[in-house]
């Protein structure tokens, strides 16, 4: 039986950790000569050291007492490195314990492997300078700060057995996203989620100041973290000596505390909020590296950040103080002759899927289980008279998620910013819960649990985003809905995770992730009492200018199309699926094969809304989104009325990104195919849910630049719906006197021009005396085109 | 003397709220009949009333406990209203107060004024469901939440007069942004700067669900709050009778603890971190609205959060509960015949400017003091010998900044986050230091002191841009520096601040404020070491986005340019302007002349790099950002050694948004115009630091569309500088490639674009061989064109 508290275990430990030290330090200087077995020259040294030391030593320490406590108590545990650099942390361990070389085998246990190792490290086209897609055992880029506990709380949902240990910088820990973090022990269930273990990483300094926690003493950091609901386990020194049975104590303690939280809500079937471990752990920045340099303080300060000696390919003159310093973690003690860790160090290491860079979690191909999906058919809203029935988009999707939801218990999961209910998914809470572990006091409260399939009772989006990334990361299903505008809280938050995306899938070795759907609701052209603070359909655009092979952008007009899109987007792999929906009462028009059709093709003429008998038309009408339908379709209605010869050709679009050409979007319409829907002169009257700057984009490269682009011209204020879309221009009114213009013989229409003013000057002067839409607008139906 | 403790005080207040309570579920549900002074009729109820209730009674009572500490203590104090949604609560109390008529003259103190208060509220073009820009006496907009306290420690910086006191809801609370701004106490200075006083408003619940805080106790509470450095104060109940004393004492506490902090600082000089109290108030979310509906509690629910009882013009049904509702405040002891406040209650308003809603600095047209700036030709480069000079552009700004700071002490900041140092502003630390209340260390620290017009010792850009928009707000002048990947992190806060700017201007009572200046630097093609992540020029199509009357985007390419940049927008007034900045040593090309011409007219035709001699040239290159501009230059370099007889016009752009066909903006270049720069057909060949989405957007109105654009094309990685441009085909290679392939007489150039590619197939071996960047490139200069 080992005895993991023994000071021959803990010298072991030490052994490990400095062969930690040295690895990391190699891979910021040199790139031959790895373990110095010859004079260190100047063609062993980087031209151009880059990358980061201040994190290192203490997160080694960390990872290795880490390594520890999984063999001590057989921990199914993975690693999320919060602090943003320190790229070196999960390498170095996962070359040592052996996990790195399966992947990469080029990047042997020997000399040449890790020479090679220490050459590819902040090296172009190499490894980063944080944990990133391509460092094993990551779930997490560290490249942007203060995910990382609601990333860690995403991947231990429904994963009962699975505790993540999540290093918190003291640099991330003063962002908003983690501050607000703290507060998610009061979503995890100890019976069937797993646990999160932080590790507050004080030591000290952030890139060139100290950071505020750190600052702070013992006793009011214990208050801060018990004001939060957590059991802080205090770790300070900068002796290893001390420090290694220190952090080991500190580090049972923890674990033993999440399996009696956990023993006991299982056991006894108790899903009381317990109070789960923190382990705050000061030591210094720069640890067990230069003390000083130039007169300055480089451990213990800020300085000790990126690069602490000066020394390059070109600048030998200090090389003595770095080869002390890397000879200062004996590293002949550390490797044996072929410079592979020697054989009674590694033993330490946690052997199989046990160690933290090959948990299986990290890299879920074999975990993921397909979503269950009901067939979306059975939950279409009726078409067969178009427009007849009334239904809100986002109800009936409810429905639809409801057997989702009970089809696929803890493998799908709903993540908002307390907005379910607003977002009109209440069909959902027939069959399961939010989950909310803190106190209840019903009747006040509604549809709270500890245990559940919504998390949405804290109001932030980040919070939502992060979860739902850490879920979809290790394997699991789900969505956040989010009112449109505020989804641009998390627009960063959406470009890492898109970035990690493109990363991940390059590497051969990482399997694919469920996509990350994103649903905008309470959109733009709906916001009534909100206000213009509430209007901002950009997340289109934004997204756009990304990578397109990883983004969609589905802009469905009404339920059964939001269906469609939810049956193409619910088991899909290593996207962003945007999905803006309306959650207002509408009018119903697709049928359930052609929102099938439109979500396939992307786009589609409407026949039934189309006067053009499939010849050449004199117009082309398109629209896209729930209001731009509704919109345009009253607009053929006005102009048929008027104008009987006209041949208007309708298109409904839903997968807006599909108009690109092929030469911005490998997925876009060929100018051929997209000629046919648009011909190449013809006017085109587009009525759009977006910003025009976007269709303007899209329009760029095809023939036809005939077109009046109807969009949000950011004409906002607080005001109907139907005003909302007067305001921009993107109502049937101004569509129509937008299609007469656009007629070669224009001056013909004057007539009809001048109808078209006059009812929008008639829906001014109403809404300033009535406050609501007219009469002919709010009972406008539709009727078929004879 | 008055006794503003006595019993006849607390009963005029709580008259004084009954009023104010009485307004503001009058703006909910009325049309008409506001006093209720006839029976009231359908025609009196609004057709759709909508708006919020459950926070309204709690913040009226602290808007009036407010009110009278500022007449017991003489306070300049004003309100940010944090809850997103209780727009009635400024209005109510401006109106009471007297200073709502004063702004606007229809909305009389009588009957018929009250009347029109009522309807227009949540009305189609009337006042806003939250605090907006058309409520008197706001700086801060309730729409998107997180950013009270930030704001409102941005307003009293330099202002140490000035109280602020931040509701905070308790929905706001649980955002990202606010639970980090706790730690703005760390950078007050008690002697220079005002204070905070901010008042968690814990009503228990958001629009759905309850509240986290609200569940916590009070001594968890207390440890949270003190943990974070404030001194919490509790004030708890639901009986009027006894709330009024209770908030009284708190809030006389609390003031006294404020008076007693400054006193102490500013007598003894003594700067050392306070412990201000923050008030925890606890009463019911709908407090004094109906108890419960249909046998579901209201009042002490999340269901109080909007309209509570189903009342419309259409629905009169349960129209007695509605006046039942009213009649509780006791309308008649309230108001006098003319349905004005009555005198007696009244006079514990406070006058003139002592009223919040009247406060100077919530609209601070007198009080804003213009920028002293120097000379920007006094920090100019020489570029008489264009690119013969290396410098940072940033630090060639921060000698410029320098002299702004000393020169505008108190009147100009710098905020960001931990990057001051990183973004090259290393000469302002000669004048001034980073202002940080918390304990200093050095030398393990540095540039830290307790005053100071830096703030960025905290990591968190959406402290950096809350502070800058508090300060801006109160009509101060600063900037917020940034990594340009991290402005994202705050795109929605620049959107909310652009639709302030927006609302804003249209009040005529408004006066201008400094514009919001935000300069991005470590930027796309220059992020070597900190790799994808760090890589994302996106802000500007985000920004472009939004009404162009109040954005503006510059891409100076060098260090005088920047300056000019500086020069023009230092003082200017209602917009973002957006500056992307290098901060790497770089070549130098504009004389200040030059600068200051590309910064008036937004571009220019650089005749020195130009081989057209004023005459139609055979290719336009053109370029906007620091490296398009280095990248162009060394291809007209190997052009004009290549290609001799080959007419070259070369136009520098720095304000890129002019391009914009005045059909989208209307500063933008005419056709005429923009043809006599771009020609309507020859090639164009655009080098650009961002997105090329934005470029297609910008042409699409143009003539001319034989355009190859070069962008950033998401195709990042952890490499060199140049690598990055290579990566995107923004490099000097490729440019000139793509310059021969757009000659009407290609097919002559193969040789050219042999030698092209062989140049990047070079590169990328030299650059997998040794990591750095090929020598001719490395030191390529510019020599002048024969």
């Amino acid at each position: 039986m080992t005895d993991y508290s023994s000071q021959e275990y803990l010298d072991k430990l030490d052994a490990y950790w400095r062969a930690a030290n040295y690895v990391s330090v190699g891979q910021l200087y040199l790139k031959d000569n790895p373990l110095l077995r010859r004079p260190l020259k100047a063609k062993d040294v980087k031209v151009k050291p880059i990358g980061h030391w201040g994190t290192i030593a203490g997160q080694n320490f960390i990872y290795d007492h880490l390594n520890r406590v999984i063999n001590k108590y057989d921990l199914n545990m993975f690693y999320v490195e919060g602090p943003g650099h320190g790229g070196q942390v999960m390498v170095s361990n996962s070359y040592l314990d052996g996990s790195y070389s399966e992947i990469y085998p080029e990047i042997s246990q020997d000399e040449q492997g890790m020479k090679r190792l220490f050459k590819r490290f902040s090296f172009p086209g190499g490894v980063a300078s944080h944990a990133a897609p391509e460092t094993p055992g990551s779930i997490h880029e560290g490249g942007e700060l203060g995910y990382s506990i609601s990333h860690s709380v995403g991947a231990v949902l429904d994963n009962p057995d699975l505790i993540v240990a999540a290093v918190v910088g003291d640099g991330e820990a003063e962002t908003g996203p983690l501050a607000a973090s703290w507060q998610s022990n009061k979503f995890i269930n100890p019976i069937h989620d797993g646990a999160v273990l932080p590790i507050l990483d004080l030591n000290g300094f952030k890139i060139s100041n100290p950071t505020i926690l750190s600052r702070e003493s013992d006793e009011t950091l214990t208050k801060y973290f018990e004001g939060m609901g957590w059991h802080p386990i205090f770790v300070e020194g900068d002796d290893p000596k001390l420090m290694h049975p220190a952090m080991a104590k500190a580090m049972d303690e923890a674990i033993e505390e999440i399996k009696a939280i956990q023993k006991n809500a299982r056991e006894n079937n108790d899903p009381s909020l317990p109070a789960w471990p923190v382990i705050i752990f000061r030591a210094p920045k720069g640890w067990t590296g230069p003390k000083e340099w130039d007169g300055e303080p480089i451990e213990k300060s800020f300085r000790a950040h990126q690069i602490p000696i000066p020394v390059d390919q070109n600048d030998m003159q200090h090389a003595d103080a770095l080869v002390d310093w890397l000879e200062s973690y004996k590293p002949e003690e550390l490797f044996d002759e072929n410079g592979k860790l020697k054989a009674e160090i590694a033993e330490i290491t946690p052997k199989g899927d046990k160690r933290m860079a090959a948990n299986p979690h990290t890299n879920p191909g074999k975990l993921i289980r397909e979503v269950i999906k009901p067939d979306f058919r059975d939950f279409a809203v009726d078409t067969s008279v178009p427009g007849k029935e009334v239904a809100q988009d986002m109800t009936v999707l409810g429905k639809y998620l409801e057997k989702v939801l009970s089809d696929n218990r803890h493998n799908y999961r709903v993540f908002g910013p307390d907005e379910t209910m607003s977002n009109r998914l209440a069909p959902i809470f027939d069959v399961t819960k939010r989950q909310w572990l803190a106190e209840i006091k019903e009747p006040n409260d509604q549809y709270l649990a500890p245990s559940g399939q919504v998390i949405d009772s804290q109001l932030s989006e980040h919070q939502a985003e992060g979860f739902l990334e850490g879920y979809v990361l290790t394997g699991r299903h789900g969505f956040f809905a989010s009112y449109e505008s505020f989804l641009r809280v998390v627009d960063s938050m959406l470009t890492q995770h898109f970035k990690w995306l493109r990363k991940a899938t390059e590497q051969p070795w990482r399997t694919s992730i469920p996509s990350l759907n994103v649903i905008a609701t309470s959109t733009v052209f709906q916001q009534d009492h909100n206000g213009y603070t509430h209007q901002d359909p950009g997340i289109l655009g934004h997204l756009a200018d990304k990578k397109p092979e990883y983004i969609r952008e589905y802009l469905p007009a009404d339920a059964n199309s939001l269906l469609a899109v939810f049956d193409k987007t619910i088991n899909d792999r290593d996207k962003i699926n945007l999905i803006v929906a309306s959650k207002h009462p509408r009018q119903q028009f697709y049928s359930a094969a052609e929102a099938k059709e439109l979500v396939d093709k992307g786009l589609k003429i409407i026949d039934w809304a189309s006067t053009d008998k499939n010849a050449e038309p004199d117009v082309v009408i398109a629209a896209a989104g729930t209001e731009p339908n509704l919109e345009a379709l009253a607009a053929i209605s006005i102009l048929h009325e008027k104008l009987p010869d006209l041949k208007i050709r309708f298109i409904n679009v839903v997968d807006i990104l599909k108009l690109r050409s092929p030469k911005v979007d490998p997925r876009g319409l060929s100018d051929d195919e997209f000629d046919a829907y648009f011909t190449k002169d013809k006017p085109v009257i587009f009525a759009f849910h977006g910003y025009e700057g976007l269709l303007r984009d899209i329009f760029y490269y095809r023939h036809n630049h005939n077109v009046a682009f109807h969009g949000y011209r950011e004409n906002g204020d607080i005001t109907t719906p139907f005003d909302m879309r007067v305001l921009s221009q993107m109502d049937r009114f101004d569509l129509v006197k937008s299609v007469a213009l656009s007629l070669p013989d224009a001056d013909k229409y004057g007539q009809l021009v001048a109808e078209m003013d006059a009812k929008v000057a008639k829906h001014h002067q109403y809404i300033r005396d009535e406050g609501t839409d007219l009469p002919e607008v709010k009972n406008w139906e539709w009727k078929p085109l004879d």
